[in-house]
Parts: C-alpha cells; structure tokens; sequence
C-alpha cells in the first residue's frame, strides 16, 4: 500500500487507539500502522509517509495527551478533521485457564491503574500491581507468562491470544477517551452545523488579563468555549500556551470573527482545524451573532461611511 | 441669502453659543439665525432651512445640553461634523455708569448661577438674583432697566449696549462647554488621526450586563470611550440609551470594528458622525488593533479557509 | 416654625417639584420653601436653615437635573432619604375666558418646550412661544398679561389665578420626572427589601478600561446597575465623574462588597444614600450572591485559614 | 521508622522525583518511600502511613502530572505544602565498557522519548527504541541486560551500577519540572512575600461565560493567574474542572477575596494550598488591592453604614 492509504496510530496492536481508529469506515480501506509514541504517529504523517494519524488528546487512559497537545503545538503544522469518542472499559485479560483465585500479579498502563484500583481492592485486594509500558504491552506480558493478569481493551485478547476472564471494570462511570484524526494542512470540510474549532494560542505578554481578554474575545463573539488547557511552552516553568476548543465552524462569522480578534490580541496563534463534533450537537448561536447578524452589522456600516444611514 | 448659506444656533443673540459659532472661519460668510430652543435649531436643519446648526452639548452654562443629545437621538438623523470648545467665563453686565456698589438686583440664566456663586457671596452678598430664561435674557433685561446687572459673556455686551463691570467671572477653574455642527447625513470627513465618534445606543434588553458587554465592546477593539451618559428613552423612568464619544474615525478598522459589534449587540444603534477633536490629540493605538493588524488578522483567516496555513 | 420642619425645593410655587413634595405624608406638616435653585436648595440643608430639600434628579422638564447631580457630588455631603415619581403632563393655563382662539403667544421652561412642540403645532400652529425662567414663572407672567398662555402644571393654576384650558398635554407617552429628598448625612434607613444605592464616583485614571472595571465590580458581586450618567468633573473636558444608582441596600452583602470593590478602585467615592425605590420592585438576586452565599464563602475561607476544610 | 517520619514518591528509586524530594532539607532525616503511582504515593498519606508525599505536578517527563492533577481534586483532601523546580536532563546508562557504537536498543519512559527524540537522531539514528514503563526501569532493564542503553537521569546510574556514558540531553533547553509536597490539611504556612495558591474548581453551570467569570473574579481583586488547567470531572466529555495556581497567600485580603468570590460563583471549590513559590519571586500588587486598601475599604463601608461618613 502507499502512504496514501496508511493511517498510523498510538500503538502497539490492541490499544483503545486502534479500536477507536477502527470505528472510522475508512479504516477498512486504509492500511493500519501502529506507532511506538504520539510523536512517532504525527511524524510519520509529516513526513508524507501516512495520510493521517489517529491519537488520544483527552481523558486517555493509555496517556499520550499531553505529548499530542503538545506536537500538535510545535512543528511541521498538522491539522485535526474528525474527532472519535470511545468509552472505556477494561477487561482482565488471562491466559485461558486461569481462575480469579489463580491471580498473584496484575499488570497495565500506570494511567489505567485509577481507573482499576476500586475494582482490585474489592475483587483482588492481595494482587501485586507491576506497571507495563502499555495496556497491550501488559497483554503481551500475560502472554509471555511474566504477570497472570492484565487489565486492557476487551478487544485485546485476540491479538495475545488471551481470554476476557472479566469485562466493563471502569471505576468512573462515564471514562471516555477522545480521540483526532490528524492530516497534513488542507482546507477544512464544509460545516455541518454541529462542527468544533481547536486552536493554541501563546498570549503576548505575561500580563495578568490576557487570559481574560482571550476568553472575552470568545464571549464577544457569542462562541462557546468547550475545552481550555494551558500547556508549558518550554520557555521555562510558568510560560503557557492554550490549547483551546470552541463550538463552530471557521467559515462562520462569529468564528471567523472571534479568529481574526485571537490573531491580533496573541502573540502567535495556530490553526488545530474545524471539524464535526462526535456527538453531533449543534452550536447554541446567540441572538445577534447569527451570520445574518455579521453581515448586517458589515452592510450597516458601509451605509454610514457613505453618509448613506445612520 | 439662501438655506445653503444658512447656520442656526441656541440663541438668542449674545449667547456663549453664538460666540462659539463665531470661532469656525465658515461663519464669517454665513447668515447665522438664532433659535428660541436646541429643537428649534436643529429642526431648522432637518427641514432644509439651513445647513447646519450649532449647539451645545456638554457641559453648558446655558442649559440646552439634554435636548441636544435627546434631540440628536431621535426624529430625523442628523450628523455632528464638527466640535468647538469654548472657555466659559462671565462677565458682569451693567449700564453705562453703574457701579459695584449700585447693585441690589442681579439676573442670569439658573445653570449659570452655580458658575458664579462663589463671585456673588464675596462681592455682592446682599444682591437679589432672580433668574433669566438665558444669559443673553438677562442682558436684555438690564438694558431695559429690570435689574441692576446680569451675568453673561462679555461679548453680549455691544449687542445690549452694556458694559461689562467685571470680567473673566467663573467658580471652576476649567469650565469649558463643548458645541458640536449639525448637519444633514452626508459621507464622514476624511480621518484626521484626532478624530472622535458618536453614536446613540439602545440596548437590546435591560439585563445586568448589558452596558458592560457595549463597554467589553470598545475595550477587545482596543477604542477609548471619551463620553457616556444615559438618557432616558421616554419609554419609562429605568429605561435608558446611551449617548456616546470614542476615540478613532469610522473608517478605522478598530473604529468600524467596534461599531458593528454594537450594532449587533444592541437593539439599536444610531451613528452620529466621525470628525476632528478640537483638541487635536491623536488617539491611543493599543497593540495588536491598528489597521495592518486587522488586515494581517483578515489574511490569516483567509489562509486558514483556503487551507493555506495555519 | 424651626429649621428642622423645613423641607426646601426648586420653586417658584407651582413647579411640578412642589407637587412631587406634596406627595410626601410628611409634607403636611413641614414648612415647605421655594428657592430659586437647586444649588440654593439644598444649600440651606446644609447651613442648617431645612432639614430637607425635594430636588428633581432625572429626566426632568423644568431642568435642574445636571445641578443636582453635580451638587451632590460636591461641596459639603448631602444624602439621598427617599425618591418620588411624578407622571408629568402640562396644562394650557389662562386668564379666564380666555379661548384657544384667543392665544397669540404661550410661555413655558425652555425644557418643557419639546414635550407640547407636537401639541402647539397641531392645536397653534400660529402661536408665538418665548421662554420663562421656569413653568410656575411663565405662569406669573400670565397673570401679569405679557403671554396669553403658559404651560405648567395643572396644579399651579389655583396659586396664579388662572384656568386650566387644557389638561394632560405631553408628547411622550410616559413623561415622568425622579426627584430625591435629600439631608445631611445618617444612618440610612433599614433595607426594605425594594432599595436603591446611590454614589458618585471618581475614576483614578483616564484610562480605556476604567470604566469597564468599575461595571465589571457591579456584576461581579450581582448587583444590577440602573443608571449612570457621566457628568464632567470641573477639571477640564473629558475629565468626568460617574453619578450610579445601583439595586440593594448598602446593608446587603453584595452592594457592600460591590462598594469596598469601587472604594479602592476609585480615586475617590461618594455614597449617596441607600433608601427605598419608589417603584417599590424587589431586587433580583442572582444565585451565589445572597446574603446567606456570602457569609458561607466567609465561613469557607476562615475555615481554610485555620486548616479545618478545603 | 514512624508514619510521621516517613515521605512517599513516584517511584521507582532512581527517577527525577527521587532526585527531586532530596533537594528537599528534611528530607534526609525521612524514610523514602517509592510507590507505583501517583495514587499509591497519595494514598499512603491519606491512610496515615506517610507524612508527606512528593509527586510531580507539571511538565514532567515521567507522566504523572494528570494523576496528580486528578488525585488532588478528588477523594480525601490533600493539601501542597511546597513546590520544587527541578531542571530535567537526561543521561544515557550504559553497562559499564560499553561504548557509543555498540548500542542497538534504547529505552526509556514513552514521555521521555520527544525530549531525546532530536539527540538520537543524530547520534543513534540506528538504534531501536522500545518504551518501559519508567525511566528508572529503562535503567533497571539496561541491568538485566535486556537492552543496551536507557535515558534516565544521572543520578540513577548508581541505583542500577550503570555509567552515564553522555549526560545533559535535553531537546527543549528549559525543561523544567515542577513537583509538590502534599500532606494531610492543616494550617497553610505563614505567607512568605512571595507565595502561591492552588485550588480546585467546578463551574455551576456549563453556560459560555462561567470561567470567564471566573478569571473575572481574579482580575477584580487584582491577583494575577498563573496556570489553568482544565480536567475532565469523570462526569462526561466536556465536563470540566479547572486546576489554577494564583499568585499570593490565602491569608492576604485580596487573595481571601478572590478565593471567597470563587466560592460563591463555582458549584464546589477545593482548597489545595498556600506555599512559598520556588522561584522566590514576590507578587506583583496592584494598587487599590493591598491589605491596607482592603482594610481602608472596609472602614470606610463601616462608616457609610453608620452615617458617619460619605
């Protein structure tokens, strides 16, 4: 297959990425290539050898959210064109075999371990707990004979030939992961009307309101904020980026409005993309912020410098 | 003359008003008329029998303040071309031959009578003031033998024959009342780059943070507000507009950026013209709001959309 | 009768403030003084001379507005007890047996002018208006046969010996004057539960935001802002002081700690009075900032000072 | 040892958070405890088994810092008693003899992998990397001879009888990590001059403007922001805490302020903290927020209540 059709993704084989990747149709189509890091997968696609890479932003339990906050912020600029929400929950994974009562060692991602520590002081509370590099990692350990349990995606267990001795052990009720399809910069995808705009911001001056008046830009503009996150920009502890979601399209006006307003007030501002939101709620407009609204404000104004209105 | 040549003002003759109109090199070859009443001159103009008007409209001795800026904000639009400041300061107008120690009636128009109260209870305790229905009244008054002195503008003097006992009379150090020139809408005069803008709002509804978000408005588009006052509509005590100055020129980006923010944000806007600050002070630019900023922001945008960069 | 039953008010007799202060209960038992202004009013509360003095305070038709305003925020501190809210429409006050044939030329305040213009150009079109010293003075002048018609009100007919020949004159539907009954500073009465909170205020700097971050304390502590007119401080044009009526009493939680904010925000602050609105609506009080939200927040912040909660 | 001689850390032995609890003065009279996560480490103070416990927080290049961020919002409170800044670099530990061209295979903890990702690209183009679950275990697997080198910090080199064969690799010239020190609540340290504040908060409701309030909330006391993170709450995608560190101590008027006003605007807040800031710098006050203005504040509330004052 050519890069065309390659998709990479956090790997290895058996993560909650690839499952997530595989609700994608076109995945069916594509050739899937799981990668060892989050920069590795973003790379790849940089360096044309992929046509786009799918990898956790938020909430993940196989970490990798930090790293893809972080590449999405730096480098050869990437933009996101569709999002993927995945429940999470896991499944003990055991060779076949192997009872509850056989248990003495679980292994699993250091993230997942949270998400599972209720679940192991009511069921295994005398487990001893070794971390492994990855969900699937600790899979291929179980596989190996090193551990006699680990905790990972229930889909998991075929790739290491292993069975699902217990599945959904989820302490959070609600644990999703969320996952974006990244490509190399092309013009976004026509709005749905139920679309997100991501972008990251480095603010001009370390003065104490420039926060706010990024934020009141948005308000400004009657364009819901959804997911703010301040990153370290490297330049030493204390100097942030934002990584930031709003509701909306790009080629709607008080997006496109608000935009314009973040592009003079920072000191640098990159495009992330506008692409459908996964769960398909349409965006609360505002009264007087409806495109309508913009270019009626637009058409007023030409009136009153040709002494036409007032 | 004809109507094109024709200036009315707050009359009646002998009026700081009159003075001020006096100070534009226009006036020299204009008819100027003098009205009984701000609505009466600007009315005068809306009706095509003059071409302008001037009236005060901030911080006058001679009342007629209110009923411009009412008188601006509703009927037929009119737009301010033109700002004049004029020092206020009184003189005391007597007969020919009185004295200081002749005095026992004195007459002025009420606003003015602040102005000079402190000039009164050190000079002339034991004088009666009555009021006048304007300064210039007054003068009139005492050349008709009705009292022994008015206060008014030294210039009121000829026209009265009187003569002005006492001069440069003001309690205020810095009493200055500002005139504006009306005249029908026409296209705003070329920026000057000490401009000045008015406008006429209505908010939208009467929620708590209404006038904040028109304030939110000026301050993201980087324009100084100079002028606010509320004024009620009519519909009701507790019910407002709001007679505004800002700083900048309607064909400023910032300026027109901020205006049609407020056109959508409120429930209506009138548009009162873009002309030079008597001043003469050049505006304040923030960072990140100049018109190449605004252009770079609408290129950025532009690029985004196309796919171009980010 | 002494100083302490003495209630002041902008006269002459007649003007529609003696028929606001006849609406007091009280007013039946104080000696009530026509002055010829404002400034002369409320000066004798402060000499001692009148417990108190009824001055209009807002949209007002026989002016004094900007006087009061600004009188109040200078000079020895005066307090604002209560407000009364008088509908106002004129009446066509004649010499009896006078005919609306008969009337060549009508008088009135200069400010009352433009609520009658669409009533004189419908009913006289032909009749030649001047301008009084004030409403009850045109009326005077009436009686004394130099006009053959003032507007006033309809009260003011009896005291000048003239017929009401047309009543319920005004041009806006909902013509209604604010007056405030004011006196020297105490302890405001008990909140009523429908109060108002007057100040005045003095920005520390002329600069873009200060305004907005005077607002933004307001909304900040819940507090919804009903008025606020710019008023210019003496020292010069563009240098303005801010006259706000806010909703609450001072002795509520979120007025007063609205008021501490202004306090230090401000260069300077004058507090006018807490007192019960006229139109008797209750405050709306957003959830987070009742009296009850502010002592737990005091209570959580003293617990986290002492180590006992988080 | 006792409990209450006894820290915990993310282990294992040999990671940058070991290297960073001994910079910490008692720490070498304490018992030092490595754990397997960040949970694990808290948890043991939780459960009295441990004094403190030192996790990272920000920017790591162990993982760590969601967990961390998470563990602190929720379950038993914890508070942060100091911060510590440690520089991060990394040194390649080899078996002893070995040399730069007999490496084939790396390792190290996924987060580390872009910090290096530059220097083996240049230096080890060749070489295989494979995650491990912890830099300290890349080291211990380097050990058992599983692979021929791991980055880690210097430091570990001694733990797992390994050489630093290169030190100081760090991609990002600034690569700083921030940890704190939790324990049980108890009373904050006296303020320093130059202090932090960290806190917890959840927004009432999901409207569009609630953390801009928030952020308004600071700016009105005039206390500058220093991070702001939001958190998934568990709840759902797209439901939010915000994790923030504020200039200055909790006991100073106008952090108690904000902090009472966050109380008041957020569904829930929790308290993590008032500590001296690493960086020793001193907190930047605004005038009209220092203690002596909130107090001047308050007398002056008290006065106007009284009718001693305007």
């Amino acid at each position: 297959m050519t890069a065309a059709s390659r998709y990479t993704y956090l790997g290895p084989e058996g993560t909650f990425t690839e499952a997530a990747l595989r609700t994608l149709p076109e995945a069916a189509t594509r050739e899937l290539v799981p990668m060892i890091s989050v920069p590795a997968a973003l790379d790849a696609v940089r360096a044309g050898d992929a046509a786009g890479a799918l990898v956790p932003i938020e909430n993940s339990v196989e970490g990798g959210v930090s790293a893809t906050v972080d590449e999405l912020a730096s480098g050869e600029p990437l933009m996101i064109y569709r999002e993927v929400l995945l429940p999470i929950a896991f499944a003990l994974l055991v060779r076949p075999g192997t009872t509850l009562a056989d248990i003495k060692t679980v292994t699993g991602h250091p993230v997942a371990q949270p998400q599972v520590r209720g679940w192991l002081a009511q069921h295994l509370p005398q487990a001893q707990w070794e971390s492994a590099a990855s969900n699937a990692d600790g899979a291929r350990l179980v596989q190996e004979g090193r551990y006699d349990a680990a905790f990972a995606g229930e889909f998991a267990a075929a790739t290491y030939g292993l069975d699902p001795l217990v599945t959904e052990i989820h302490d959070a009720d609600n644990a999703t992961t969320r996952f974006v399809l990244t490509g190399r910069p092309a013009r976004p995808a026509a709005p749905t009307g139920a679309d997100k705009t991501s972008v990251v911001l480095w603010l001009r001056e370390d003065h104490p309101g420039a926060l706010l008046e990024v934020l009141q830009e948005f308000a400004t503009c009657g364009v819901n904020l959804m997911r703010i996150e301040s990153r370290p920009t490297g330049a030493g502890i204390g100097q942030y980026s934002f990584s930031l979601d709003c509701e909306g399209h790009i080629s709607e006006r008080r997006v496109g409005e608000a935009l314009m307003g973040l592009r003079r007030l920072c000191r640098d501002i990159r495009f992330l993309g506008s692409y459908p939101r996964a769960d398909r709620v349409a965006a609360t407009v505002r009264e007087g912020t409806t495109d309508p609204d913009f270019l009626r404000a637009a058409d007023w104004l030409t009136r009153c410098l040709d002494g036409r209105g007032a």
